[in-house]
């Protein structure tokens, strides 16, 4: 059963680290959250690291993690297909395929996508196709959908979202997206940790699938000013973030202080 | 000016051939059309043969076509990039290019899709994004928006919509079809043969493209059962053919019979 104890939601990329650097304040920040009295996870929408990955970058950077506070969108996706007993057929990255050990592939029913990166060619594309074409039942499950991420040259280059909608338009269904700002992502990891959401907090730098996926399941949601944070973000039409500070120490001060 | 003769537009694969064959009648057919007092074009979809491999096709299958006669979806795109003054940067099957020779593509300020088949990798959609990302003015010039297709070994392959439809997302603008059923597309067809829509009929195998693209700027359209027909177009909430005929021997009886 949920109790009173405040639970803290804390985004990876552009809030605990940017690159491959820790934020500043952001190691002693965490350490000052972890004396108070509330519990933590960390959720991440990345679909390019196990979650055991992410939990080595994160110690690796300074950070004090348990493995088992990690949500991330694989395993949200991994959770999906148990749920609904399916087959998945998977176009994810090579790096995550881990995640989905054990899950019985052969004669899929669904199809589950990542961020696969250069692996989004025709031929992938179009198997994953065919397996939804077959059978109107199945489920197109997606990780995300994000448009576009920063890439190293500093051009922008192409995210899942758009292949996601590929083959959501070439097989005639709506995706289901199961990371950030999917609703369930937010209520299992609340009931995972026994937090309510009125006394919960997600702390992000995307306002959209941070700030309003949290917002929408009734959590706080704090925006730092860091990551992929853009000023226009404090003026934006759809979502209002409860309080804006300028980093994650900040928004430990905000939440403790 | 439009003057009261007759004007006939005709669809090629499904109609004319399917596969590489004539349809059983159709080149006796076209001859009798000929003999009447019409105007005759041929329109046709595909991009992955330029118009000269389209002519030297229906020679091939023993009919009589002048090139002029053919109006295609590369060409469409082409009489697009024209009229917009466009520099565009070319995302389409290496078999079409010659369609587009003498055009200016450097520093691209446009987008062109065609069903560039297995050429549609991460590392193709990703420039052509990066083309359009840098300008929200930048046209999404799509020569249609197929989802699938037949392919060769009996199964479904996706078409080059799916691929439009990335791109359109990812960019966030919305794509300009310049080939069936873009009114563009017939209102240009009509003006080279001098017919008005009233006067003109739309002969082919697709109820969406030809049929209901015909009608919308004010065409006949009849459809052929030939090609990719299913009785189920016989009963379509959206379009309802003008005459549904079973092949293309049949629709010049009805014409001029």
């Amino acid at each position: 059963m949920a109790d009173e104890t405040r639970g803290v939601l804390i985004d990876l990329s552009g809030v605990l680290y940017v690159g491959d650097r820790a934020v500043p304040g952001a190691i002693d920040a965490l350490g000052r959250l972890r004396d108070a009295d509330v519990r933590l996870r960390f959720v991440t929408n990345t679909s390019r690291r196990t979650r055991a990955d992410v939990v080595d970058k994160l110690r690796g950077l300074g950070y004090a993690i348990d493995t088992a506070e990690v949500f991330s969108a694989p395993l949200a996706a991994r959770r999906a297909i148990q749920r609904q007993r399916l087959r998945p057929h998977l176009l994810v990255h090579p790096s995550v395929r881990a995640d989905f050990d054990g899950l019985d592939s052969a004669d899929p029913n669904a199809v589950v996508v990542g961020d696969a990166g250069e692996r989004f060619d025709y031929d992938s594309l179009n198997a994953a196709f065919r397996v939804l074409v077959e059978d109107d039942g199945r489920p197109l499950i997606s990780m995300g959908a994000n448009r576009y991420f920063k890439d190293g040259d500093g051009g922008l280059s192409l995210d899942m979202g758009p292949f996601v909608e590929a083959l959501a338009f070439a097989a005639g269904r709506k995706a289901m997206t199961v990371g950030k700002p999917a609703p369930a992502f937010f209520r299992d990891v609340l009931q995972d940790m026994g937090c309510k959401p009125a006394t919960s907090v997600m702390i992000g730098d995307d306002l959209a699938n941070d700030v309003g996926g949290a917002q929408a399941v009734g959590l706080t949601g704090v925006l730092v000013r860091t990551g992929k944070y853009r000023p226009a973000d404090e003026h934006d039409d759809a979502v209002s973030p409860d309080a804006v500070v300028n980093d994650f120490a900040a928004a430990v001060d905000w939440l403790i202080g």
